[in-house]
């Protein structure tokens, strides 16, 4: 199978292992096969891309979990595909004030601050009438590439109230976009850039010197999805834990 | 400090705040700082690049360590410069064969083979008469680029007997192209990309099918150096633990 | 309520938590609060137990997940509690054979083997009339330590036909033994211990030498449930990810 | 070789095997050999000890890393062993005031605190001529065991005036009690408990509520040695990098 799909969306490589694994295998009722694929680009050698060396490049990793169970007719399937290790930073155009206060708040409002997360998306795919898109003939990677260019300009352009403001309308451009995609699930951590109060010193700080804290840190979790949105049954199930593995 | 060296090279911020520390305060006779420069690239929205958003690329971060010791005429400084997370392939144009074979050995020798690493690098900065190069004059970020691109170039064109003859050609490619580079040291975990046997399955398997090992695996380490390479001294104390912060 | 609810289980401090957003704070419609604790043990001086010096031991994070919803009459709470990082191992009365066999099978059947796995175990509590326990009077912590205990003694003493056979007996010793446990669900990844083939060496290696592997891998996952389970509704979205947090 | 020398201590399993590499292998030189040990302890099953069941416990992993260079006579061998992940805390018994203020100090002065780390030491051996012990008659177990033991005890009894203080009285004591030790590396992480500060709520805080952050951290290095310690050569070259390995 690796030989014959090389090449080809991770989707539909997902797909034809896990089916084969509920079609042909005696036991098994149903399957669960998850990728996580890396980003390469060429090694550039005297200003032009070298033949056959390539060095791992950032802008996240691509991943896709496929669940298919049953068999013949009424065998199901659903796939949902997601960018994990997507770091953004916008060093303006961010702001979180307005927010409800009572007698423990000690956060300080900011009117012009450093928004900056560690991205995992994914999303599921399903069709106008409810079934999950699975063919082959549809556009996994036209269609994965095109979310993750949408994701990344609703970061820059939209000018940021809060994290899960933003989350939103990167949730939003992206339904309004892609009509295959009815749910999206984001995880932000907050990687704060607090201004360093440099007041002690006598010195004034206009948005120069910075700390990049990672604790403490809000995970900001978010679903987005669509009023007509299939019941998701089994597919965020598919939801993998987190791999640990080679990278 | 921060706010006087913004935007320069990490070397010359480093070197500012150890002398500042052995300068300025009393009790202290030696500083060592390290610093870890992340790569981030502009977000392209239509196709442009954005005004204030970023995404985090690969291709390895930028690090220092800078060592200075003693105060007045005696003060000496060491800069070791380097590169972590660099994350390399070529699939082919390596071989690793003709290597001692005893009662022991189980190896089969590969007469093409996909080579990978994860390269941490840092190298030692020397001028001609032996003192170390701290100077604001010193390009440090022309320099820096050049040896990446010197060792990314080598990883490339070099036809490998064994990832051993890679790093010592990377380390005597950066040795030949810059004068002001004395010593390399370089660590490479042999990321192994080890072909699938199908013979068990009666298919054939020409370069198409490989397991992603990164266990067992060899974390191999090379030091180069120039013949006449002036003593280390602290130098290589320098060299800090794995640190695994925000990122 | 740190203050007021210290030295008390976990479960209680985590509802007082949630249920203080929901109750007290105005747009908040649920919470979820996710704990985790160490365990610590005194430090030996002398043979005796030191008054207040600890180091950290092993045998497993105590978690708990809890999430509520709604107010007043109608609000709901589910409780999620379990145990990470519980690494086990045991050096026989384990096998692994008799397992389907098709043509891509080239595992061989193991009559001894060594099984190891690094455990995430999480329960869920409902008491008999289906709702969820919540209420102090609860032996959170008795329980607890005797869902741990009968997993181990079930890791011990089950005769092991495969990691999912005693995962399985594991599940059901705890829903024997604990009425207010309704549900498992188990991670293990399989440690292998493979026992390195020294027939090339004219040597045999009767149960002495082994390699620990941790790639490739199973992570087996399980879940185990009562036949009349009531519904799990929001409890097991309250699986936390996995953090990477100060330990 | 793994055959022969199980169950003695991983000090003469790496000795044996560097050296056969250097006295048995052509091309060798030289050889190092670094190895990781995890504690166990039965499982208790009905208040018994379980026959072959193990759970991980805590408490640290012993290390050892050891040299072996040049043949014959001449032949050399450094043994440097060492405790890893040893988590600490005292809570109370420490404080950190009187240090140096300038005018960027903004740290107050703490007359009762939590004191926390995670240990990784180093110790080196040596006999009183100068000579490296790397005699099978040498005690390694027990030395080991009294190394680590000390150092817990200093740690506990000590009244801290700084982590730099506690470590130092660490390593006074074990060189003091151990002739065969020289010199000792220790690195420790200041795992920072702050008070939480509850005045902006009107309510004090006793020692109740803490704030366990490990970011912004020092990282404490100290080495403590004899006055006439021998020259270290190759030993502390030894010090292996962090691995990421399967623990």
């Amino acid at each position: 199978l690796a030989q014959e799909l090389a090449g080809g969306p991770p989707e539909l490589f997902a797909l034809t292992l896990a089916r084969h694994f509920v079609d042909n295998i005696g036991p098994v009722e149903g399957a669960r096969v998850t990728i996580e694929e890396y980003p390469w680009e060429r090694v550039s050698v005297d200003g032009r891309p070298h033949a056959h060396t390539f060095v791992r490049r950032g802008g996240g990793n691509r991943t896709t979990t496929v669940t298919v169970e049953g068999s013949g007719e009424n065998q199901r399937a659903w796939v949902v595909s997601g960018v994990t290790d997507l770091v953004l930073l916008k060093s303006t155009g961010s702001e979180f004030r307005g927010f409800l206060v009572d007698e423990y708040t000690t956060l300080a409002p900011a009117i012009d601050r450093v928004m900056a997360t560690s991205l995992v998306a994914r999303w599921r795919y399903a069709d106008s009438v409810g079934d999950t898109h699975t063919s082959e003939e549809f556009d996994w990677d036209g269609i994965w590439n095109g979310v993750r260019e949408v994701m990344l300009a609703q970061y820059a352009q939209v000018h940021s109230f809060a994290l899960q403001h933003t989350l939103w309308e990167m949730g939003k451009g992206v339904l309004d976009g892609q009509a295959s995609v009815v749910e999206l699930r984001l995880e932000a951590p907050n990687k704060h850039h607090f201004i360093v109060d440099l007041t002690p010193f006598k010195r004034s700080n206009p948005g120069e010197v910075f700390y990049a804290a990672d604790r403490p840190y809000g995970l900001i979790k978010a679903a987005v999805e669509r009023d007509d949105v299939p019941r998701a049954e089994l597919a965020w199930d598919a939801w993998p834990p987190v791999d640990r593995g080679p990278g």
